[in-house]
């Protein structure tokens, strides 16, 4: 029922118009300009190692059915929606019959693509006895364990599938998880969902390392899109992992951080500077002159002490401390209004990290950070959750073909 | 005390680094790109009649100090403040010495100023008796009556000083209100805030009407900002008021306004479209063609019925149902995560409109919708502020000058 919906099954009314890109003239014009779109099907998910688009909705959901036929049909349907969304298309017709709802929503009408990507995974719990699929479930697919500093709220964690929509245009991503849960009605229903910003592509240089909402560059040493081989070595899984079925995909951690940012704003610049361990304005390392010098641990000042601290941020979270490993950033910034309980911002980074393995990437690195970390005055861990994303859809295989298989 | 920082008492620290616009050669090209700065020294306030950016964030404030010198410097520090992030500048130093904080939250360094326009105004509250303002009330600064179909939150309605922040790039309007914030602390907190999102300028042509959450182009019949005698007519206080300070300004008034999102979304096309009057896809009147033809109310179809229903939203809410009346609405869509009482999205419309009186203009289109409109089914007013936004700021008169004189 619910691929039918999807796949044309619904007669288009006699308005005439033509839907997505040929909407009207000025519409398509639209639609022409910005950024160019996503090929969905391809060998891995796009949103991973896709440019940060400027935009983020996120969502998990849950299944409310416990029918695997359900599940792997909701599948088809999301990859199928998914594949016209990411190209600037409805997800179905918006011109029914009068006596029908529309099949899509309408919101993003004449609104181009904007770079949409659609990044789905499933969460542990997922594997449990409800569909069969514990045999399948990755031996690292485990749920991250209690992590120092966290102040984790379980109705903002976890999940049963999780979905990441991003986009340049913030209604085009909303408009993404909106018609998923659409297309999910009587099959999961939403758990969480949380929008974020990133940089702006049209007042920001793209080459330019974003500012985190405590006003310090934020990603300088993330792996670099282009460097493939780094993808292969922390990214992607290859052949080592015991199901076939994540060959080509990632897992996928993320992290609600709030930052306490009045207590921030009231830090002098100095103690601000020796918790990142980098300048403020320009980025700089504090043992170097521009954002991207080389970071020197060991370097000391006149006081005998190192120049960037034990507890500095930059030290603790980089390759050096972590045995070399390294994963893949793409927070976006957030800010869901005050805090009523202390009528401060509600604001931080929604932090997002594919890695291959987040038992020997994520945990370990979180774990010290969590420990020392000198951020830690300022932040607070308040909603997690671990998904296994599996490869790239294609034509023939849907989202969870071969796990459903 | 407050004042001095903003004007820069604050000594500058030895790095050297220009701020602003100069702040480095890949910045100065991000803020030479993206929309044009909008002038803060006006004769009106930005915001009001500046066509719409893409995105919002929106605060209002109380004060905790009772002290009119106080609440004069804190116009007078944020009226600097608004004069120097309008124009894509920190509001201070962000380069202090270590031994202080620095001025400037820091996460829109780099950033142009994204056509940002700070739009203030004062609630009925802030002429009680705290600070002697309650002969300079004017009298139509009445709280608006309680309206059919209100369901209004306190925590989140009314305040003593109102808050627009509106650019093109999220984190410059977060950053004019969390700096506003800063700004104020010890004198005025957070009451409440809200994040909206509308088109996208790099997707959208901007003549194109945006849709809302309902899938519907909203906003056609919209007073047009080039049409000097209706914003003459209907948007910006001339000499009939009762207070001197408020020629040029004009009355604000925010909604919350609650989609029920999943219920609409299972309506029929048909019904849909009855309860606009407009065809979904087009945007066309029932009675045309195409958008912008003319709303025909009289019009009958085959059944003897007007085409457009009685009940229909486009009816209710045109000035032929109004006795002429016009507002100048630029609302912004919002969505704030799922309601954890019904698991549905919490999503809608932060309606926004500016008016020469609420009384005589929102109240009586409002009272009209609330009664009849066949959209109530499907919406819930959540919040609601009223602010007289004074006229612009001038070098010599910052915000409130004639107001506190």
């Amino acid at each position: 029922m619910l691929g039918a919906v999807v796949g044309g099954g619904v007669v288009v009314g006699g308005g005439g118009f033509a839907l997505g890109h040929s909407l009207s003239s000025s519409a398509a014009e639209a639609a022409n300009s910005g950024s160019p779109d996503i090929p969905f099907y391809a060998q891995h998910q796009g949103g991973i190692a896709t440019p940060a688009q400027d935009r983020l909705a996120f969502a998990a959901f849950d299944m409310t059915s416990t029918s695997r036929d359900d599940l792997r049909d909701l599948l088809l349907t999301w990859t199928q929606a998914a594949a016209k969304m990411t190209a600037g298309q409805p997800v179905g017709p918006t011109e029914t019959q009068p006596e029908v709802p529309p099949v899509d929503t309408g919101e993003a009408l004449g609104l181009a693509a904007g770079g949409l990507t659609i990044t789905i995974g499933f969460g542990p719990s997922l594997f449990d006895q409800r569909f069969g699929l514990a045999s399948k479930k990755p031996a690292i697919l485990t749920p991250l364990p209690a992590l120092p500093g966290d102040e984790l709220q379980p109705e903002i964690s976890n999940g049963d599938i999780g979905v990441q929509a991003c986009a340049d245009d913030p209604q085009v991503a909303f408009h993404a998880i909106r018609n998923f849960a659409r297309l999910a009605r009587g099959v999961a229903v939403l758990r969480w969902s949380q929008l974020g910003f990133g940089r702006t592509s049209t007042t920001s240089n793209s080459q330019a390392t974003p500012r985190n909402l405590m006003g310090f560059k934020d990603g300088t040493n993330n792996i670099k899109l282009e460097d493939t081989s780094a993808l292969a070595d922390f990214v992607f899984v290859g052949n080592e992992g015991d199901q076939a079925w994540m060959r080509g995909g990632s897992y996928l951690v993320t992290r609600r951080i709030r930052m306490h940012i009045e207590s921030w704003d009231r830090d002098r610049l100095g103690d601000q500077e020796a918790v990142f361990g980098r300048t403020k304005t320009s980025g700089a390392p504090l043992t170097g002159k521009s954002e991207f010098d080389t970071v020197n641990l060991t370097a000391k000042g006149s006081d005998g002490q190192t120049v960037i601290p034990a507890d500095a941020h930059i030290r603790l979270a980089g390759p050096a401390s972590n045995g070399g490993l390294k994963i893949l950033r793409r927070g976006y910034s957030y800010t869901d209004g005050i805090d009523p309980r202390t009528g401060e911002l509600d604001a931080g980074l929604f932090f997002i990290a594919y890695q291959k393995d987040p038992h020997k990437q994520f945990v370990p690195i979180q774990t010290r950070l969590g420990s020392s970390d000198a951020l830690n005055e300022y932040i607070t861990h308040t909603s997690s959750a671990l998904f296994a994303c599996p490869p790239g859809a294609s034509t023939s295989k849907p989202w969870g073909a071969d796990l459903l298989r």
